[in-house]
């Protein structure tokens, strides 16, 4: 069952506002987690580094990138599930959304490859 | 630039009309088109399989089912794209779409894999 | 633990005799089986194809093409296995394998994707 | 054409020697260009860090963790060449190289997903 408006309220991406010429300004929801969440992977990548400085075993250092990536794709997720219930539902209600679904669907197109 | 809803419409999938016990109704656009893409996918599977029967080469075999998956990746953000256009945004402007948003999400996690 | 040689015979594609112009004639191990496979996910093709035609749900048959995907995966970590054990490591064994290592590389990176 | 064992000296990760209780030692060819790559991806990641910081547009961080995907296959793809003209050849000529073909195959396996 989905949860009610209210319940997801603190997973919805802030509302897309001008930032400059420099593009949307889009607050992430749960923004400390998520950080927290990317500075691990910026710590694993850190970790690969080593692995190879410190020549270890080339299938340990396979696994690891491994690792690296499905963390990465754990990000990508929740930052499309917030995009997605909050970019992109605010611009189907407001103006039919064509455009943000379009975007919206090359994204999908670009992480699935 | 996005497309006018007009000009969308074709792409669009049909209104989700209950179907019996099983499920939603969903009529795909461009459906013959759609149906010829899948034949030909399955015809290139029955290749494979001439291809093993026929002791082909094992890396002209791997390659086959490579061109495979891309036209499966096809066909998937292809309907994607009118699921998105039409279910998805249909239930985003008529109770707001949670549910529809979250099986979207899913979606994409399994298509992502 | 690994499998001794002699466990592994079944699993390893049989000896890479010219075949014509037509390229490397290599007989799958375990080959009725495989065919078998491949014809399964022939049928599931075809049930996609249904799917449309009968107007099946987007979510369902994007489903079911993702299980397609995950069934050629499991075909293609097959022969790849036993072309590994089979034609590379006899072309390593025979003259250093250098150009059937390249290929092998190939035939991944294409996978990858 | 396939480079002659010569050429492809260089690109060859270096012999497999006991390395403690750690598992085994094993230098990557060009080991600094290697590194440097790596550095270059952990880059991308404390950029990924400031997008969300800076509360930057939520397809634009998609973007980028899917550069950073890409990158990380690059790095994947040379390791793997590496390891599987250097090991693994190596293991075939010693011992038959059963053991490291099948974990040269799970580690496919992994990356495939």
């Amino acid at each position: 069952m989905a949860l009610s408006h209210k319940e997801h309220a603190a997973d919805v991406c802030e509302s897309c506002t001008p930032l400059d010429d420099d593009g949307r300004r889009v607050e992430q929801p749960r923004k400390k987690a998520l950080t927290n969440r990317v500075r691990r992977i910026e710590g694993q990548v850190g970790g690969v580094l080593n692995m190879i400085e410190n020549d270890r075993y080339c299938v340990d250092i396979l696994t690891q990138i491994s690792a690296i990536k499905s963390a990465l794709d754990g990000v990508s997720i929740q930052i499309l599930s917030s995009h997605a219930n909050g970019c992109v539902r605010r611009a189907v209600q407001d103006d039919g959304g064509e455009e943000a679904i379009d975007e919206l669907l090359q994204v999908v197109r670009r992480m699935m490859r």
